[in-house]
């Protein structure tokens, strides 16, 4: 008996493209993100894995990626359930900034323990500025958050693993979860037991549904997945590498 | 102290466009039905009815009406739920045939029986025949169906209403139900207190909301609703009642 994962990071956003920071501001994909999402679908088709329930963040761009890959996959049908604790790493004071220019004007190191440290937090957004969430109804009941290292993702996101997730594995379904890159990275650094060290060098490619096996104590029966399309992930893993340079 | 009701009736699909019966065949949206779903989301944000969760049937053409609309009204993060009792009347085995040569082949008399009488259903759909659904996962659990008058509709969505749809309201929730032109039309039966004779003649309007107030006993404060879009549900209601002519 083994319980069936596919974690699927969704397309590329219009700010994506644009190369802005963006955690919880709520953008679209794009149309290389709506294809990328439509592919994600056909590849679980192809690899004959049919996810019985989704989980999704509250961001449209997870939500959209759900919901046409599993249009693709002739799986829009099945149970949906969203929370604001798989929504990407919220980027404090950085969120609408150009990667670029915050890398040109803090420098090489403080950017990159921004982005990559797996505990140090950007400065804190302003609240009621252009691109804080602080008033958007759909964060009702859950704890305010101004910004957010990798461990304060996996602290949110980890509860909702325990409560939501691991029961419908359980119950022998399929669970898709489609999410971001932040919020994958953590149930990744949990499910494989990655090191505080080693997860700022994983990253997760957009698009190509990542397959676990867990066996009965939830651990992965083959260590980091499987990609469902091993090429394609292999040289995306290498663009996303190199991503704000 | 009232609640808040919006149907929703999923824009033009494929099937509508070549005038075929669909029932429950799961055909997509055609590109005027997408863009009758973004304007029936646009029409609720005009109207500012914000729905807090969404009620959808098992077929894409309502799963799609829901999640463009909402995402035009910038609600697409609500909980979603889904059920074969919302699905539109299961049409037998005229399922797959064009509504003009069904005219031709069985004269205006029964023609119109079928497509307007409340309780006699067209002939059973042969079991394992291409438009058949009888081996379709999504029906797992759920009663065999092999067709359906308006009766049958309204006898297999009116426990979904009483013990889905009704606990949302007295939560206080805006309530969204996107699906189809005879699942809702035995809601409106059920909340307008429709004769069994009277709905024959009641047209439901594609991607125009038709908004409810409803009473503390359910009924409505206005009869027959709100349309989010009064004139152009006239026009709608006028060209629904020539369909297959």
């Amino acid at each position: 008996m083994t319980y069936k994962l596919v974690l699927l990071r969704h397309g590329e956003s219009e700010w994506n493209a644009k190369n802005l920071f963006t955690g919880w501001v709520d953008v679209p994909l794009s149309e290389k993100g709506i294809e990328e999402a439509r592919r994600g679908g056909a590849l679980l088709t192809e690899a004959g894995v049919t996810p019985d329930v989704v989980h999704t963040s509250l961001l449209r761009r997870a939500i959209m990626t759900a919901n046409l890959a599993l249009d693709a996959a002739d799986r829009h049908w099945i149970p949906v359930k969203r929370s604001w604790r798989l929504n990407e790493r919220h980027y404090g004071a950085l969120q609408g900034k150009n990667k670029k220019e915050t890398l040109a004007e803090f420098g090489e190191e403080q950017f990159m323990t921004w982005r990559r440290s797996y505990d140090v937090p950007p400065p804190e957004i302003e609240l009621g500025s252009e691109y804080s969430q602080d008033t958007d109804p759909r964060y009702e009941g859950a704890p305010l958050v101004r910004t957010e290292a990798l461990k304060q993702v996996l602290d949110r996101a980890l509860p909702y693993w325990e409560s939501e997730i691991v029961p419908d594995l359980k119950d022998g379904r399929t669970v898709l979860v489609a999410a971001h890159g932040n919020s994958l990275r953590a149930l990744v650094k949990h499910l494989d037991g990655v090191s505080d060290e080693a997860i700022a060098g994983l990253n997760i490619p957009t698009g190509i549904p990542l397959y676990y096996e867990l066996d009965e104590d939830f651990r992965p029966t083959t260590p980091g997945g499987t990609y469902l399309d091993p090429e394609a992930a292999k040289d995306a893993i290498a663009a996303v590498a190199n991503q704000g340079r």
